[in-house]
């Protein structure tokens, strides 16, 4: 997501200052190259306060956009602690930072439609009014991000904006995310280099959103999002596992078996997850660009890219 | 909390074994001299997870109650990321520690009324059934406790209950919370050692249960309480702050006047919190022993030896 911003960002005004901070180094791949020499970049750790709170009081930002957490449901399940502390104790060293530097910085604070837990189907579209019951320890970390985003936006003063962002698709997104996995598989499958594919539970309803999209949305809550409102970032449609890996065959031309793999189903799982994207709409005037049918053929020819370069450098090996 | 729930423990069944953990001490002097020699005690930091593990595997538990944290509201607006790091944390590394020795425990995570957040009057009292709404730091840290805490009931089959406690009153309360510093200063007033009574807000409505009454629930609870389940802990009556004040001035015939110090009025408060305890009595048949006058008689009575024990010291080192 943060790469996207990136370029989002520039293709907007190329004079725009942006400033990077990640555990991990700046991508140079594909995907990355286009951030090098773009953004002043710091490497190192969220959970240091000392550096988080250094960076933001020699940038003065006036904008703050938080994308560093673990975002992967099935690990937090293997690592429940780890990710719930990890994500709400990054937070929470960025929003004190601001907080005691009085930065004035506006910061969009990235919750989940996780959030959400079982709502039954007639209930659907999600609203943001309605309440929120975690089922996950991913979705426990956000929603208490969300509550201290609360408590800091009006005990504080903060002019925090919150997010529940639904599930993102596109280009470049790491294979551990179902759609990415299923693409990079069929992929693989067309280029003979497997012949089933492995999936968790098919069943699931759930609301996919372009990460290009998501960018252009978290751009406009930074500008015009109101202090301590809580945000739907989706696309309103609601697709199935099932039909979302039949669409990526059939656009792929392959015909592979699939096969589940009880390791990939989770201990539980919301059944059906569809937002409504009014108060986003008529916050800031959001319109989506990508269906996902659009975006599926952006994730196709990123790994078919990937795959074929992959393949090339192992052969200049050989 | 946990003093008094030794000597319930003790008092029921002598036999019983009672492991204690705090980063402080065991106290030895009033109140605390009762568990001497009687609980098999470590001092260590939950925020130590290799500690937490190490004695819950050593001891197997039948039974863990977590009372470590931060309990001050007040406290939590001053240090928000202090307090919600240290409660939350403390917890996970407990249940983590539970989950990962599948030791079968039966846990009681003990949070807080200040869950619920704003609730108008006429909603009054409170139900376990009502959303939550923390709007303090103390606050959203109870609630991600609480969520955290149903993610590992049905997500990995812990046999966790929750509470909700309200306000608690009684001999021994250190006096950052308000009955307790009330009946201090009205103490002092009485024995000649200060002139005027400092407050905060007066006009909020709390629900006071005594500390005595808190632990009988607690047991009754970890006894009956149903996996994943919450339950209020409380007295089902509201009573302003300012009435507190005036009983425990009358009780002690007390007349200084009263003086109201900005420092002490919270950011942002709930006006009025009364909780209905219906669903606890029906789950275990709980049934309060101490009224808010008999517990403001013992809270009068501890200050009253407490000062004057401090005072015949002070004189002696004359």
């Amino acid at each position: 997501v943060g790469e996207h911003y990136t370029r989002y960002l520039l293709s907007k005004d190329p004079s725009v200052e942006i400033v990077g901070a990640d555990i991990k180094p700046l991508r140079t791949g594909p995907g990355g190259d286009t951030q090098a020499g773009k953004v002043t970049f710091y490497r190192g750790s969220f959970l240091d306060k000392k550096w988080v709170f250094d960076i933001i009081k020699r940038h003065k930002p006036d904008r703050v956009i938080n994308l560093a957490s673990y975002s992967s449901v099935a690990f937090s399940w293997e690592n429940p602690s780890e990710c719930f502390v990890n994500n709400t104790n990054i937070f929470l060293n960025i929003i004190d930072s601001v907080r005691e530097l009085k930065s004035g910085a506006k910061v969009l604070s990235v919750g989940s439609s996780e959030e959400y837990g079982p709502v039954s189907e007639k209930d659907m579209p999600l609203e943001e009014s309605m309440r929120t019951g975690p089922i996950n320890p991913y979705a426990a970390a956000r929603v208490a991000q969300e509550n201290l985003s609360g408590v800091y936006a009006a005990g504080y003063g903060l002019d925090i904006v919150c997010t529940r962002s639904f599930n993102h698709v596109g280009p470049g997104q790491p294979d551990i995310f179902a759609v990415s996995s299923f693409a990079r598989q069929v992929t693989e499958a067309r280029l003979g280099l497997r012949d089933k594919i492995t999936c968790g539970n098919l069943g699931i309803v759930r609301d996919f959103i372009d990460v290009r999209d998501v960018v252009k949305a978290y751009d406009l809550l930074l500008e015009k999002g109101k202090k301590g409102e809580i945000y739907n970032v989706c696309s309103g449609e609601g697709y199935r596992l099932s039909e979302v890996l039949e669409m990526l065959k059939r656009k792929a031309g392959v015909d592979a078996p699939v096969e589940k793999n009880a390791a990939l189903v989770r201990p539980a799982d919301n059944p059906v997850i569809v937002g409504s994207c009014r108060k986003l709409e008529s916050a800031t005037g959001f319109k989506r660009k990508y269906d996902l049918s659009r975006s599926l053929d952006d994730i196709l020819a990123y790994w078919k890219n990937s795959l074929e370069r992959a393949s090339g450098i192992s052969g200049k090996n050989k």
